[in-house]
C-alpha cells in the first residue's frame, strides 16, 4: 500500500478567504487539532507568502513572527511548513523562518519561470533545509515543459518538486499526464507535490488522480478553505484516499474535529463555487483577479464572464492586473460598435 | 460526439434542503431560468415526490397541483419532471400529473424492491407516458443486481432506467462498472439514468464517468441545491461534460444565470460538506437520518459518526429509523460496560 504525505496549508493558503486577518488563537487552536489528527505538514503564514503581508495585497493580522512561533509551538509532532514567492519574501525571511524552526519551506514560482527560485533554492540547500518547489498556474504549460522545470528546480536544490491547479482548470486526465510527466524526469528519490482547486468541482478527483500517478505529497485544506471555490477539502481528501489504497497515517475522526474547528473559527463560512469561479477555472484564470473585473466591467457595462475569458486566451496571470482594464476597454469598444 | 440528457431536479430534490418550502414565486422563477438555458427536464415536486406532503416528512408550501400548474406554465421548450415513490404517490397521483402536463415521470424505488413499482410503471404504460425509474441507494447492490432489477423494470414499463447515489458512497470507477453492468441488461434503446449526490466531493467526477460509461441522462441541481452535501452541481457539471467531449445543448451562461437565481432565491445559502455527511458517505447510509442521530446520540452521550458506520454495517434504509434507536441503545450499552 503507497503512503501519500498530506500537507495542510489551511492557515496559509486559507488566508486569502479572509484576507490575512487570522488571529492568534485561531492560528494555535487549529495547529493543536492538526498536529492531534497527525497531519504531517501545517504550513501557516500571509496568503502570499513570507514577506508579503503589505498594503498591495493585504496586511496580515498577525506578523510571520508571531505566526511561525504560535505554530512552532503548538505543534508537537506536525511539521510546520512555509511558503514563500521569490520577490515578496527574501532570503532574509528564509532565514528567519528556519530559525523559527520552519521544517518545510516551500518555494513557489510561475510555471515557467523557474529560474527566479534559484537563488533562494541555493540558498536554503546551503542551510540544510528541506526546500521545497512549486510550480504555479501549471494548466499554462505543457506536461513535458512542466517536467523540464521539475528537473531544474531540483537541481537548484529542492527536495521536492510540484504543480499548483491555481485556476482549478485540470480534469484528471490532465494531472496523471503531468504528474507521471514529472515523476519521469526527476526519478524515485524526489517527492511529487500536487495542490488542487475546486473551481470545477474536482479537486478531490484530481487529488486522486495525481496520487494514482504517484505522486508522494499532496495538499488539502480544512473544509477547502480558500478564495473562491476553495481547495482540496481536507478531511474529504484523506478517507477517499484511505478508500482507494493509499495510506495518510491521519485520524479521521480527530481530522473531522479539525475541520469542524476550522469551520467555527477560522472562516466566516466554508468555500462554495459561484459563476466567477467556474468561469475562472474554465478559462484558467487566476481566480483572485474577481474583485477587478468585477469592479472593471461592471463600470464598463460589459460582461464579467467574457472577461475571464478573454482574461484566459490572453494567459493573464497574476501581476498582469492591467491586462483585465485592456480587455474590459476593447470588450466595451466592440461592444459600442456593434 | 455523445449527446447527454441533462435532468434537473432542483425544485425537486433540493426542496429536501428548505423542509419542502420553495413558494410560487420561486418555482415559476427557476422553471423560466431554466427553460431560457435549454435545460431539457426540469423535474419539480415535494423532496418525496408526488403525495407526499405530510407531516411525516414536511409538508410543503405549495400544493402538488398548484406546483404543476405553475412550472408547466413557465416552460416553454423544456419538459416537466415528476418523481413519485411507490407509497407516497399512488396511480390517482400519477394521473394527475400526466393530466397536468408531466412529460417525464420518474418512480424511484429500493435498488432491490423494484416489484414495489411494477403496478405504477404498468399504469404509466397504459397511459403512454415516458415512464422512467430510478434504483435508489445502488451502493447496496452489486453491478449484476442492479443490471438485474434495470431489465426488470424495463419489463414493467420503464423508458428509462437507472442509478441514484442516495448515501453519495460511490468513488468513479464504482459508477462506470454499474453503469456498465445496467447498459448492457437494457441494450442500446433504453437511456440509462445517473443521479449524483456530493458527500465525497466526487458528485461531478462521478457523473462524468456515468457519461463516459454511456450514461444518457444525467442529473445535477443548481449550486447542487439538495440536502447534507447536496447533489451534483449542475452549472459546473455541465461545462465539464462539455469539455470532456459530450454534447448537453445548454447554454452557459443562461445557466449560470439559472443558478445565480437559485442562489438568491431558493436557498439560504449553497451546501456545504460536513462531517456528518462525509461519514454518512463513507458509511453509506442516507444522510437524511441524520438529524435523528444527532439527537439520539447526543441524549446517549455516544459519538454520531460511530452511530453512522454503525448503521452503515447494518444496510440501514429510510423507513429503518427504528435501527437508529437500537445502534444507539447498544453502543451506549456497551460504552457502560467498558
Amino acid at each position: 500500500m503507497n503512503t501519500v504525505v498530506i500537507h495542510d496549508p489551511t492557515l496559509r493558503d486559507g488566508q486569502h478567504a479572509v484576507r490575512h486577518q487570522l488571529g492568534v488563537a485561531a492560528l494555535r487552536g487549529y495547529a493543536e487539532a492538526a498536529d492531534a489528527a497527525g497531519i504531517p505538514v501545517v504550513e501557516v503564514g500571509h496568503g502570499n507568502g513570507l514577506g508579503a503581508s503589505s498594503l498591495q495585497v493585504g496586511r496580515a493580522a498577525v506578523s510571520d513572527d508571531l505566526m511561525l512561533s504560535t505554530v512552532r509551538e503548538a505543534l508537537r509532532t506536525s511539521k510546520m511548513g512555509v511558503f514563500m514567492l521569490p520577490g515578496w519574501g527574501t532570503c532574509e525571511d528564509l532565514r528567519k523562518a528556519v530559525a523559527h524552526g520552519a521544517d518545510v519551506i516551500r518555494v513557489g514560482v510561475h510555471c515557467t519561470e523557474t529560474s527566479l527560485a534559484e537563488r533562494h533554492l541555493g540558498f536554503l540547500r546551503e542551510q540544510g533545509a528541506d526546500a521545497h518547489c512549486v510550480l504555479m498556474m501549471s494548466h499554462m504549460a505543457t506536461p513535458a515543459e512542466l517536467a523540464e522545470h521539475a528537473a531544474r528546480v531540483v537541481g537548484y536544490g529542492a527536495r521536492a518538486v510540484g504543480i499548483m491547479d491555481s485556476a482549478g482548470h485540470f480534469l484528471p486526465q490532465d494531472v496523471t499526464e503531468r504528474i507521471g510527466a514529472i515523476r519521469g524526469a526527476v526519478g524515485d528519490g524526489v517527492p511529487v507535490i500536487f495542490h488542487g482547486h475546486n473551481n470545477l468541482g474536482m479537486a478531490v478527483a484530481n487529488s486522486v488522480a495525481a496520487a494514482g500517478a504517484g505522486a508522494g505529497i499532496i495538499d488539502g485544506c480544512a473544509r477547502g478553505f480558500g478564495a473562491g471555490a476553495g481547495n482540496t477539502q481536507l478531511e474529504v481528501l484523506v478517507p477517499v484516499l484511505e478508500r482507494t489504497g493509499f495510506r495518510t497515517g491521519i485520524d479521521l475522526y480527530a481530522l473531522l474535529d479539525a475541520a469542524e474547528f476550522a469551520e467555527r473559527e477560522l472562516m466566516p463560512a466554508p468555500p462554495t463555487t459561484g459563476s466567477l469561479s467556474i468561469v475562472s477555472g474554465l478559462a484558467g484564470v487566476f481566480s483572485g483577479f474577481k474583485h477587478q473585473v468585477l469592479d472593471l466591467s461592471g463600470r464598463a457595462g460589459v460582461d464579467p464572464r467574457d472577461v475571464f475569458f478573454e482574461l484566459g486566451r490572453r494567459q493573464a496571470i497574476a501581476g498582469q492586473e492591467d491586462l483585465i482594464v485592456d480587455v474590459v476597454a476593447e470588450l466595451s469598444a466592440k461592444r459600442a460598435a456593434a
